[in-house]
């Protein structure tokens, strides 16, 4: 893809409009030229990998990422073992989709534990076990900062710096990281910590949502709509074109209010918007 | 006062214990051997900040800081100077409570803003205009970074580091920083920046709640007791310790659960939980 060519560039993430079947969302959002979509698990082992392909080869639409592998942090052997299984069959149903990316969210620090770097080797531990099961699939991974309002309970990676620092140790084609607007926008170091990840060729997809407020109960469900915020979108696209990165730009929302409304209305209107505050 | 003094060193703010009275906290607060209380303005000005000086006096406590002023980024003059007449206020409140301390919580983006950076200045500018009239009155301004969740709606210094930047422009004496484990507990820059804010004197008080989830919303009453949650308290101790830091360690919690219970019990209870994380 390149930036520039109108919504070819554009992918929606599935839970963006999660009220769309897969046929739906295929048939919608190939009518509209978008060029992608972003995938979850859920949904993809319901309807099947290998049919979820076609059908999306179907429509001519890239599968931009499959979310999510990841919840890396247990300390318990059962449990690290338990997720590196998991982590494997997420990169099995990723090759079979077609879809070289998979997002990991990093997991959160375990009951009674209060050290957010010894829960980040972990997660470089978990990294080096999966990555020659991951070449072998041809499916990069992807590390994902969250916002540092989820360190606690879902992701101990909060900086594009420590993403990069965790992916560093690995070949940028079995590593990468995540960027997210949505997770990132508060951060002065953000513009620096995009180039540095753009000289190892290390972005392996820009996701964006807006930053609006007040927060729900919880804080998973608040994203907003592409241009409804606080968040300068379209400085985290120069920033990544700046950085040699000419991947999708993935749209991401978690909003009970965008779900229910009509999903085709809800794809007019983010394509509208990223052409509006994003191209 | 002298970190290991039991319980003179901790102070309460008053807003951990809002069912109490004034009066009622001063009365339990003393009886624990407690040194200090943070207080807000609202009651101070309703009880009056005389009388209010007066009371604590009595009972031996210091009056550790006032919450709060702030609120800086408007763009619009008339919104500006508004605000700055408030702070102004709130100065000569410090002043007349005894004590030399006003916290700020520097405000949000306005509406349709999108520029973190600019906005910031706009708090240095203000800090500037107001230093001369706080120090001509003996108190002390705090920049206090909060949580990057509240970027956007309350306050856009989100780090130490970001607040010792504006604090440097200004005599140490004049402008001060907050160091409060629950805006800062996740960033991994914290215990560098707070060496480099002990070794100009720029900690003005250091502020302790734990980070317990899920998250309320709008995410501001959330606060945990001490050994609730993720935090490593201690650690904020000793580096505030390590930083040359020898004042008072204020607990700030604001959270329902704590004021549905009785005032005294719940103060009873954060005093042993100070002794038991972070002495």
């Amino acid at each position: 893809m390149n930036p520039g060519q109108g919504l070819a560039r554009l992918s929606i993430n599935q839970e963006t409009v999660r009220q769309l079947s897969l046929p739906e969302l295929a048939g919608k959002a190939a009518e509209l030229g978008i060029g992608g979509v972003g995938l979850w698990r859920d949904p993809v082992r319901a309807y099947g990998p290998a049919a979820a392909a076609r059908l999306l080869r179907q429509h001519g639409l890239a599968v931009t990422s499959l979310c999510r592998g990841g919840f890396f942090t247990a300390r318990e052997a059962g449990a690290r073992r338990a997720a590196l299984d998991d982590n494997r069959a997420a990169l099995d149903e990723a090759a079979e989709l077609g879809t070289g990316l998979l997002v990991l969210v990093s997991g959160g620090l375990p009951d009674g534990e209060r050290d957010l770097a010894a829960a980040r080797e972990r997660v470089a531990d978990a990294l080096a076990e999966l990555a020659p099961y991951a070449r072998e699939r041809g499916v990069r991974m992807a590390v994902e900062p969250l916002h540092p309002m989820y360190a606690s309970d879902r992701c101990v990676v909060s900086t594009l710096g420590q993403a990069l620092d965790l992916a560093e140790r690995f070949p940028a084609d079995e590593v990468g990281v995540v960027v997210d607007s949505y997770h990132l926008w508060w951060d002065e170091r953000v513009p620096r910590q995009i180039a540095r990840a753009g000289e190892q060729g290390r972005i392996a997809i820009l996701q964006l949502a807006d930053w609006v407020t007040p927060l729900p109960e919880g804080v998973l469900l608040g994203r907003g709509q592409l241009g409804d915020g606080a968040i300068d979108l379209r400085a985290f696209r120069t920033w990544t074109d700046a950085a040699g990165y000419r991947g999708p730009a993935e749209v991401e929302i978690f909003n009970p209010a965008l779900w229910e409304r009509d999903g085709a209305e809800v794809l007019r209107e983010t394509a509208a918007r990223y052409l509006q505050h994003v191209l």
